[in-house]
């Protein structure tokens, strides 16, 4: 497993806990995510345009595109990590690129290092319009894998 | 106006048109957020658990959390910008600082620097569970001022 | 002018400006830092490793890494903009992705999108140990584009 | 060990291993920076200003500004850390708030949360002009806590 290259999943049923695991998250439900492609280090997640998603301009809102691109790179990121291993966003930072206008946005996730602990992860989030994609935001975060049965993960004080 | 001091608004109808425009973020309803409190150059959302918001472990997604976390900083920069203007998020970084469980998420956003193109925020998001709050997320963003009439805005290409 | 694809630049004497500006860097002369490369939209910057350049376990500080990465960054989204302009780093974000031990750091900047006042570019730190190169360090950032003569640019509060 | 409140050290000779770990920091002598204030939880670094410091306009360079600001954040997020550790910085962005035009540069290192893995920190930067300080900068900032003798960090690769 390198930075920069073709990625390997550790863990063979990588698609399948990824898959189930995005089936819980409430927020992708609410939102009305899908998962539509998953793979060693990159992972993309579609939202339809929804009167519900706007901010104040009728666009989609600049917190519905980081949460879909959030969960893109986040499990990018796990489809690497070993089984028996969760994933957390440590931090992520989101540039807005154009007003997110159309009628689906698609995050597509990607791994740029994976480490044994903290994983970098990137996503562009394009916006299609009148049938062209547009680049309208690229979000750059780390992912921290956690064992499972840590209960509090990473973030515990000590 | 000034950094590091407390702000004046220069808009007297800056409560109105902030609540109005709250009011009119789709997003913000589909999540159940409430915008309790705007004063010049702050703003505090809240945003009660439900399993809508969830990640994959139950607890606030990232997303959900930096969503707020922009309407408040947002909000808090465009309370400070003349009449007859707009307010677009350019960026915004969310650091995660423990897990965001329980019943209420309470985002009290607040202005840096107030500049005339471009307004700096930041905003800190509380979690409160049993009766204590704890701090769980902070993010630190950048906002644009936009003219009413600007159609394309900021990120128009030239 | 647009994103993702190829750019072109307004200004035909965008090389001559870059190259000048550099060279009044003072920081840039104290890092011991060269440019190597500028294009429409993409500048390459070098630093050659010193002691002189190092955080407390002998490889490059991150804080080095982040001022040639800045530099790259910015020149590139420079290339881009009008005769008369001036451009001013507004934030950026910088990942460690791997200890940067090598004898020479290299910062290829490149802009992800250029509008008429923001700019936002990328910039990845290869380092160079023993023939090969590494991605070390990725860089995602915003620019202004301030007219000449305006005094206190971007920043200035009203 | 909490955020938020006041931090208790846990390594004794806390205020010894940083300075001596910012005495080997080629980078730092180079800047010609240095540390004035160092207690559990926080960390002052200052820079006077000098022409090798800058960028083209002839103010202090934004990777000067990061630097320095790198280096109080992360000392600072060290304080706390065991004994027989180390610390990296995962990642860091600054905001550049005002033109950092003035005779000094103060960097002012804040822990917002201690983890046993991962730290948050702040760092604000204030620069001083004919008497008066103004804040210039601000940067948020992840860090690693590794133990000794871990060869490659963090970030080494699985």
């Amino acid at each position: 497993m390198s930075s920069g290259g073709r990625f390997e999943a550790r863990d063979p049923d990588f698609e399948d806990k990824v898959r189930e695991s995005f089936a819980q998250q409430g927020l992708m439900r609410t939102l009305g995510a899908r998962m539509t492609d998953v793979a060693p280090g990159r992972c993309t997640i579609e939202l339809p345009f929804a009167d519900g998603l706007t901010q104040q301009d009728g666009f989609f809102h600049a917190g519905a595109i980081g949460a879909v691109a959030d969960s893109a790179g986040g499990y990018a990121g796990w489809t690497l990590m070993p089984a028996g291993s969760r994933v957390l966003s440590v931090e992520y930072k989101l540039n807005l690129l154009a007003p997110a206008a159309g009628e689906l946005a698609i995050a597509h996730g990607a791994v740029l290092r994976s480490g044994r602990t903290l994983t970098v992860s990137k996503a562009d989030v394009l916006v299609r319009a009148d049938g062209e994609e547009k680049l309208c935001a690229t979000l750059l975060q780390t992912l921290m894998c956690l064992k499972d049965g840590d209960p509090a993960g990473v973030r515990r004080t000590s």
